[in-house]
């Protein structure tokens, strides 16, 4: 392997989803992931901190799209529909159902790992709530508005993962986020 | 110390606050709690597991009531108002806001302690969708409905721990809880 490596963090990615599919997370080490993928272990650590890093690998970039995505919507919406363009901004870059599928039955199986998505999604709640308040939008409202919008995430993205289909006809992610969105304004409007 | 202890919990949960409250988490032993308390390690232990366990003591007793609330709530009603009737049951148990609070602050300053927490509110979403199925409600719709109340809980909770006032006349959870709902679903269906 010499130094030129192209894209040597997707393959990385790639062959540690499908150690774990296959091995399981526990049982997977970099060795056998840098192995499969043919790269160095120097490499690895070049990406990514440790084997549990490359689940989350795409969590700062994906805060910094959601983000900017709320900040950027226009002046007039109102703070639910600036949400709705910061999570539109954010699930496009989700492409690999099955990636995603193998990465989220890692994740359940590894209560250590649930946490830290946990974690991972109350962060992105409070940035976008900070995001709001940028805006002028009041605390109370913009903490309802980024909350209402990780939920309507969470089960939105639930359903893009459960829903039959390969590559082609699978349902359309960022659409999916934002029939829920209103699906939850209906539901928690019915108090 | 007799074998008659006179609520020995409360008195040992109100000694780790205290403590925890003095010196932080981290510097805190069992063995300061129950030299507070008054009482030994081994009636600590027949409480609580660890120290940590203190703080996440009633989670199980919190869990039990809401769903219940949610389960018996009149066939008639839409499913968040279940849920709110959930919510307005396991917020009534909170009264000492100075003892939530204290706790909070323990929590916000142990990251170990907030995964705890984020686990604890995930599973308690995971258990009021779980009791909507039960009811005959749909699945989507279940899990957006628990999503919402524990959105509006935890807003709610944060609003009320921060608001002024004492104890006579700080604001009511569960109407804080009630009316925060309401306006998640005022800002959820304004997409």
């Amino acid at each position: 392997m010499g130094r030129w490596e192209p894209d040597a963090r997707g393959r990385l990615l790639q062959a540690a989803l499908e150690l774990f599919a296959e091995h399981g997370f526990d049982r997977t080490t970099v060795a056998e992931i840098t192995a499969r993928a043919g790269l160095t272990k120097r490499t690895f650590f070049r990406h990514f901190a440790d084997k549990r890093d490359v689940l989350f690998a795409g969590s700062g970039h994906l805060h910094e799209v959601t983000v900017r995505a709320v900040a950027e919507a226009p002046d007039s919406v109102r703070p639910i529909a600036a949400v709705a363009e910061g999570l539109k901004a954010a699930t496009a870059i989700f492409l690999d159902r099955e990636g995603s599928r193998v990465r989220q039955a890692v994740i359940a199986a590894n209560p250590e790992l649930q946490e830290r998505e946990l974690v991972k999604l109350a962060s992105l709640s409070a940035a976008i709530a900070d995001a709001l308040r940028e805006r002028g939008v009041p605390d109370r409202t913009a903490s309802l508005a980024a909350e209402a919008g990780i939920a309507a995430l969470k089960v939105a993205f639930a359903c893009w993962l459960a829903a039959p289909g390969e590559r082609d006809d699978a349902p359309d992610l960022p659409r999916l986020v934002l029939d829920t969105l209103d699906e939850l304004g209906a539901v928690a409007a019915g108090a």
